[in-house]
Parts: structure tokens; C-alpha cells; sequence
């Protein structure tokens, strides 16, 4: 990976691949702990970090290696379902914290009702068959893996009598905002969960069939995400994070001082649970791995909204909030944050490096540069980009595996080169770049412009003393 | 206090009345304990059921604990003050569960978040000062508990962008439903606790102005109060419990055996909060304590509804469900929801009576029948009485402190006498009887006749298997 314009970007993101690879490649079906091998931070537990910020970069980039971490949730299915079981719930509930299986986190309300960890799992093994085509882990572990997911979400969720579908008393990513109905976040995965999983019972039948899943069941997944509701304040024009997320009383960050941060060590939970006060992206991070559940000028309006209200007193949001920014119109603010996600360690940001660096973090500063500035999205089965470099960045090239070959995408302030190796003279590789079809082929790479960006209108603010840790690199001279 | 046709009740109520009065007239300044002196149930903790079941009771019977128990709320202010700015909070947050003042509950989420107790000693201390006109002790300790508990509300709720003003993350009587938005108990409960505020600091202004009162505090508690947010299910027409409570999943009573009660011990908390199940009166309670907060026909429809999802897990239910079945003209089914609050200890009716005798469900008795068959009620500071006996009923009667005086009231099937005495030639009271004013002096009684009921509509159902525990008494003779 190359990062021009950004020296300590450039080591920082070789920095983190190196712990990633390192942790996820020799994991061999041992969990990716939130701290690797690096510390006792966490005391070794993983958590949904794992799937939805670690298992991205190695999807891409490692792929064996992800096949080994589903591999691992899957041998830890019956401790899944006994715990569905035990809360009264079909499927598998997979834990929210733990080493072997079972969950591991204390019961309320942070741990259990973070039911999301199961849609993460289904979606870390969506993008792994995605991009490695591998059927053989599909059928043999994916299939029961998005079967008893989609089984827990369907016995968790119910329908109202207007029809609509709901998924209440859950905590979604954000740790400030626990014990909510209809979390946009777990809503929109959930959704995807139990298309995916009815997709692949199609594909599949007779293991299906093995399985118990009838016809009926899988309209019944289908019929679920059709109908999910998705809270919308309709008044003020943004998404509410949970049902009534934007009613909830602003919290007072212009008398918060910044020894009182984080939070969570300074006031009670009862207090941070009812207010608008958000500790790492939830509604921002639906609105990356579900992007495409989202409209342009939604996005731009919820990233503004709740830009003023997160704190980020978790390290798993800068990279997501990097995304974002990137994406609808914010380049400068989005390096910032990429800086954040990438620097955590090195710079020691959190006081806490000496616990074990920051796996999410380090992966996310990856995801900050890929799907930030090169706008990697897969939604519907299908590679996209969106590349576009912030004023301070000359160059970005990163390499996708993608099946049997390697996408190289190098980036520049004006144009981009996809070029495609390790395929045959008659492979080609469609995707989208900002919105129009390309075909690459193996034979020679395609030079395409990166239009112009649109005025993106004002820049977001964030609570009072909490912009990003870091500023903008040093103007090369 | 006489109850005729049903000899069981008779016992019981007198059973009942003597242990509250040992335990209330005894208590001296002490805390009233759930269990009184009886046993080591809750291991001698006293609760907000002290100030709405046990001290209503003793106002209006034996004064005086109720004086000595007011004065023991006083007393611990500074841990309650303490308490609230432990919270974030203003004024005073009493506990939950305590002896000596301290919050002894665990913090989360049925203890800290049940805020309502501040309400409940409000309403204890309003009714004290209305029923004996003690206004030493209004201004010595009650304008100091109303406004230190209305600062509470003040602090803890909020205004939205349509001026209305919310409640949020809060518990209210039913510990089946945790931590949610606008409880209307809490949410009417605390009106009134601003509302009486305000009054109280217009009428002692110095003293109101010693604990820093200004009008424009006392304008925003009214404010508030005016503004408080009801929420209410406009498709079904019935009040919400809390907000989008009707909108929850159902329990499934159907698959719910009789050997998984009580609930609590055989499902997860976390399954029971986000559903439409129902531990204790808490609609229903809002609709006793601030009935003249509903019409009629709300009363009925919301009875019913929230009746066919009320398990009663908790004793402290039936007597309130008495009170509004009876109000409502359901008076078969609120003899024996009497029957199972004035028996519970008597007939061991929950297995429990070795812990010690339920305070509050023997208070209840009394409640259920002065305030259910006798329709006692005391809102805007005047008594009013709905008296309408059940058919195995043939009379009640029951004797009331007013100020220095003894309200004597007589039900019979078809009439009702009310003498008053201890009062000068010239000492009047004005009630309201069925809605109708009537005057009643120490000359001579009044025997007026009860209006025949209207056909209430059908009988309301509880779910599978959780009717009342007792049935009607044998008919007489």
C-alpha cells in the first residue's frame, strides 16, 4: 500500500497490515482478540471488532485468513444456540465478548443486547464468499452460520400491526445508547442477514432442506427485511439512531470539560443512556456497510447531524467517520480521522498502547484509506469506487483480491489506473467507478478521470473540544 | 371499618388495618418496611409502596405515623441531595430501597431509574397537609420535599423542539418495563409535584425564597408541568404505558405455563422489558392516583387493555386493580382482586408470609375497598366518593380523619349516608357524591342514593391462567 503526501500515514498503515496479518494469518481458528497478541488489554477477548473491522482488510487482502476466523465462529455454533436457547430466542446468538464460545460479557445491557455481532458474523462470511468465490465454505459453514443467524433475527424481531418490522430492547454499536427499539445499524444488517440467508437456502436446498429450513421459513426471513422498519425523523430530516433518537435531550457538551472524557468514567450510564450523546458511529457506520440503504443527501444530513454529537470515546469510529466524511464531500476532515484511526498506537492518542495496540483501529486506518479515499464498497455483490483524494494526499495504491486475481487501483488527484493481474487474457472484472460501469481486463490497465467534487456545503462540527486528535500532515514543501 | 357479605374480608381488613397501624404508628420516625415489623422479607428495607399504599391508609386513619413519616423522608434530604448530584441531577433523588436514607438497590436498571419515589413522597406529603390542614409542616419540611422533588423533575426531564416536555429513561411501577421514555405514572405523578411546588412556594414565599426560589423557577416547574408529554396510542386508543409500549411484541401467554411464574425467575429480564407484558398495575395505577387525568371512557378502555396483559407478579397489584375494575363497573372482578390483596398474607396466597406480611397489600385492602367500592378520591384538594358496592356486598363502612373531624360514610346497596363529627355547630364539609355536590355538617347525616350503574361493556380478560387468585366469597344464605 502507498500513501503519498502522508509520510506517517504511509508508516502507520504498513505498521497496522503488519499487526493485522500477523494476528488474523496465525489466529488458525483461535479468535482475532480485540488486542491480537500484542497485550493483555481486553484480557484476550474478542469481540464483533473482529468481523466488521478486522475481517474487511483481510477479506481483501488475506483471505485464508478469514476463512479460518469463520471457521472458528462456526465451531462455536452450539455454545451460539444454547445461548439463544437460554434467552428465550431461535438460532444462534453468537457473544458479544469471549475467548471459546460462550459469552463472556457481563449480561446487561452492554453485552447480550448487543444482538448485531450475529449480522456481522453473516456479513463477514457474505464478503468472504464474495470476493473468493469459495462455494466449498459456503455450503459446508456459511449456510448454517446464515441460517441461524437469519432464525435469530426473525424470533428476536416481530411485526406490529401496521406490518412494519421491529427489533426492540437491543444495543446497537454505539456504547452510549443501550437497550433501544430499532436500531438503524442492526436493522439494516439484520435485513441483509435474512436476505442472504434465504438467498443461499435457495442455493443450497438440500443442505437447506438438512437443516430444517421449509419454503415458508425463508419467505418468512424474506418477508422480515422486507417490512424492517427503519426510524427516520421525518421533522428534522435524519435517521434516528434508535426509535426517538432525535427527541432525546441534547447532551450539554459546552459545560462537559475535557477532563471529564471519557464519558463513561465521569458520568452514569442512566444519564448517557437517555441522551443524545453518541460514543463511537452506530448511525455513521450503517450508513457505510450499508450505504447502499441510504441516499446521497441522506447521508451528507446524518453525517452532519451526528457529527455534533460523537465523541468518539471509542477508538472503532474515527476510520468509520473517515469513511463517511470522505464520501459525502468532507476529504480534509476525513484525513483527520484516518489520522486518528492510523496514529492511535504510534502516538500512544488513548494512553493506552502500553495494554496492546488497537486491532480495529489499525485495520480501520486501511478502511479509512480504501473505502475512505478509494470509496471500496460491495454492496449487492458488487465492487465499486468512488476514489477521491484529500488535498494533502498525491497518490494512494492498493491492491484487492478479488477471486483467483489482484485489482491494483492507484489513485492520483485526477485520474485513477485499475489494473487486473494473475487472470487469463479472457478474465474481466466489472465494476463501478463513481457510479459508471468499467470493465478491467488483465490485458492493460484503464485510466479513468475522477470528476470533479461537488461543494459538499458546510463543514460539520463536532462537540465542543472533540475534532480530531489529529491535524492535517505538514504541506510537503 | 364493617364490611358485610363477605365475613373472609371482614377478618382481613381488621388483620390488615393492625398491622399497618402497629407497623405505621410504631414506626416514630423510623422507616415503614415493606414488611413492617413481621419478618425478614427484604431484609427490612422500606420502598415507595410506604408512600402509596401504607401512608394514603394511615392519613386518613392515623394521621400522625403519617407526620412521623414524612418527617423520616426530611430527614435523610442531604442523602438525597447528595444522590441527585451523584445523578447529574438537581434537588432531591430519594431512594429506591433503603433504611437509614442512603440508596441501597442495586443501581441498575429497577432501582436508580424508578425516580418516581420522589413523586410518590410529593403526593404523600400533598395529601397529608389537605386531609389535616397542618400547614406548620407544610412550611417547616413540605416546601422544602415539593421543591427539592420538583427540581428533580425540572432537571431530569426535558423540553423537545415542539415545546413538549419529556421524561426519558426512566422505570415506573411495573418492573417488567424498564427504563423507557415518558412513563405516564411518573410523567403525571410529576406534574403534579410541580404543580404543587409552585403553589406551595406562592403561598410561603419567604421561606420559599430562603431555599432560592424565584418566580422564574417556580414558572418553569408550572411551565413543565403544562407541557408534559402523554403519550397515547391514537390507532387503538388507549394510553401507552410508556412511550411505544403498545406498539412492543406481545407476551405469548398461551405458551406460558403456570410453573413459569412468577416471570422474573423464569425469563430474562432482558425479554420481558421489550415486550407487552405487565408485572403490577402501572397504567392502571396512573389511573387511580391521577384519575381526574383521564375521561371515563379512557379509563375503560385502557382497564381493559392493560388488564389482558397484567400477570401480577408483584402484591403490589391487585388492590389498585380492584379500585379500577370497581370504577370502571366491573365490581364482581373487583371483589376478587380485594379478596386476593386482603387475603394474600391470610391464605399464604403467594408462599411468602414466613418473610413477614405484605405491608402494602394489606393496605391495599383498605384501599381497595374505600377507594373501590367507596370511590374515595382526593384530587384538586377535595374528597369525592363514587360508592357502588359488588352483589355480595351489602355493606361498608368506614370512618375518614377530615381535618378535626370524622367522616363516617355508610354504603348500602342503593344508598349512602355520610355523618360527620367532632366538628362545631357550624363545621360543613363539601364532597362530591357521584359527581354531585353535597354538603355534609355535624347537625345530622345525610343519606343520599347511589345512581344505578351503567352496563359497563365486556368483561375484561387476564391472560391465560392469571385471573384473580381468589374467587367470590360463598353467597349468604
Amino acid at each position: 500500500m502507498r500513501v503519498e503526501g502522508d509520510p506517517e500515514v504511509q508508516q502507520a498503515v504498513r505498521f497496522g497490515l503488519f499487526h493485522v496479518l500477523q494476528a488474523g494469518a496465525r489466529a488458525e481458528r483461535r479468535p482475532i482478540s480485540a488486542k491480537g497478541l500484542t497485550g493483555p488489554g481486553y484480557d484476550g477477548h474478542a469481540f464483533w471488532d473482529t468481523e466488521m473491522f478486522v475481517l474487511p482488510v483481510l477479506t481483501y487482502t488475506q483471505p485464508s485468513a478469514v476463512r479460518d476466523a469463520l471457521q472458528w465462529r462456526y465451531d462455536t455454533m452450539a455454545q451460539a444456540q444454547e445461548r439463544a436457547r437460554t434467552l428465550n430466542l431461535e438460532g444462534a446468538a453468537f457473544p458479544w465478548r469471549t475467548i471459546e464460545g460462550p459469552e463472556s460479557s457481563a449480561y446487561w445491557p452492554a453485552g447480550t443486547a448487543a444482538f448485531h455481532i450475529a449480522a456481522d458474523v453473516a456479513d463477514a462470511l457474505r464478503r468472504y464468499v464474495l470476493v473468493t468465490g469459495d462455494e466449498a465454505l459456503e455450503r459446508d459453514i456459511g449456510l448454517e452460520l446464515l441460517v441461524e443467524t437469519a432464525r435469530l433475527w426473525r424470533s428476536l424481531g416481530h411485526h406490529d400491526r401496521a406490518g412494519r418490522f421491529h427489533i426492540d430492547g437491543v444495543t446497537g454499536p454505539d456504547e452510549y445508547t443501550a437497550v433501544k427499539n430499532d436500531n438503524v445499524y442492526t436493522n439494516l444488517m439484520a435485513q441483509r442477514n435474512l436476505l442472504t440467508a434465504a438467498d443461499c437456502a435457495m442455493r443450497y436446498r438440500d443442505q437447506a432442506l438438512d437443516l430444517g429450513v421449509t419454503e415458508e421459513e425463508a419467505a418468512a426471513w424474506r418477508d422480515a427485511a422486507n417490512d424492517m422498519h427503519i426510524p427516520y425523523d421525518s421533522d428534522i430530516d435524519v435517521h434516528e439512531q434508535v426509535e426517538g433518537f432525535t427527541r432525546l435531550q441534547e447532551w450539554d457538551f459546552e459545560h462537559t470539560p475535557a477532563e471529564k472524557y471519557p464519558l463513561l468514567l465521569h458520568y452514569p450510564y442512566f444519564d448517557l443512556y437517555r441522551k443524545q450523546v453518541v460514543k463511537q458511529a452506530d448511525l455513521v457506520l450503517a450508513m457505510h456497510w450499508r450505504g447502499d440503504a441510504f441516499s446521497a443527501a441522506e447521508k451528507l444530513r446524518n453525517f452532519t447531524y451526528y457529527e455534533r454529537r460523537t465523541v468518539r470515546d471509542s477508538s472503532l469510529s474515527a476510520c468509520t467517520q473517515a469513511v463517511l466524511a470522505a464520501e459525502v464531500g468532507f476529504p480534509e476532515l476525513a484525513h483527520r480521522y484516518l489520522r486518528e484511526a492510523a496514529l492511535m498506537d504510534l502516538h500512544d492518542l488513548n494512553e493506552n498502547t502500553r495494554d496492546g495496540v488497537h486491532m480495529a483501529s489499525l485495520a480501520g486506518a486501511w478502511i479509512a484509506l480504501v473505502a475512505g479515499f478509494g470509496g471500496l464498497r460491495d454492496h449487492d455483490g458488487k465492487l465499486s469506487f468512488t476514489p477521491r483524494l484529500s488535498s494533502r494526499l498525491s497518490r494512494l495504491e492498493f491492491s484487492l483480491q478479488w477471486r483467483s486475481m489482484r485489482l491494483r487501483v492507484d489513485v492520483r488527484p485526477h485520474q485513477t489506473t485499475y489494473s487486473l493481474r494473475n487472470g487469463g487474457p479472457d478474465t474481466v472484472l466489472d465494476l463501478l467507478h463513481h457510479g459508471e460501469p468499467l470493465r478491467v481486463t488483465c490485458a492493460r490497465p484503464v485510466t479513468v478521470p475522477v470528476p470533479p467534487a461537488h461543494p459538499a456545503g458546510p463543514q460539520p462540527e463536532q462537540p465542543a473540544g472533540r475534532a480530531p486528535l489529529m491535524h492535517l500532515p505538514e504541506q510537503a514543501g
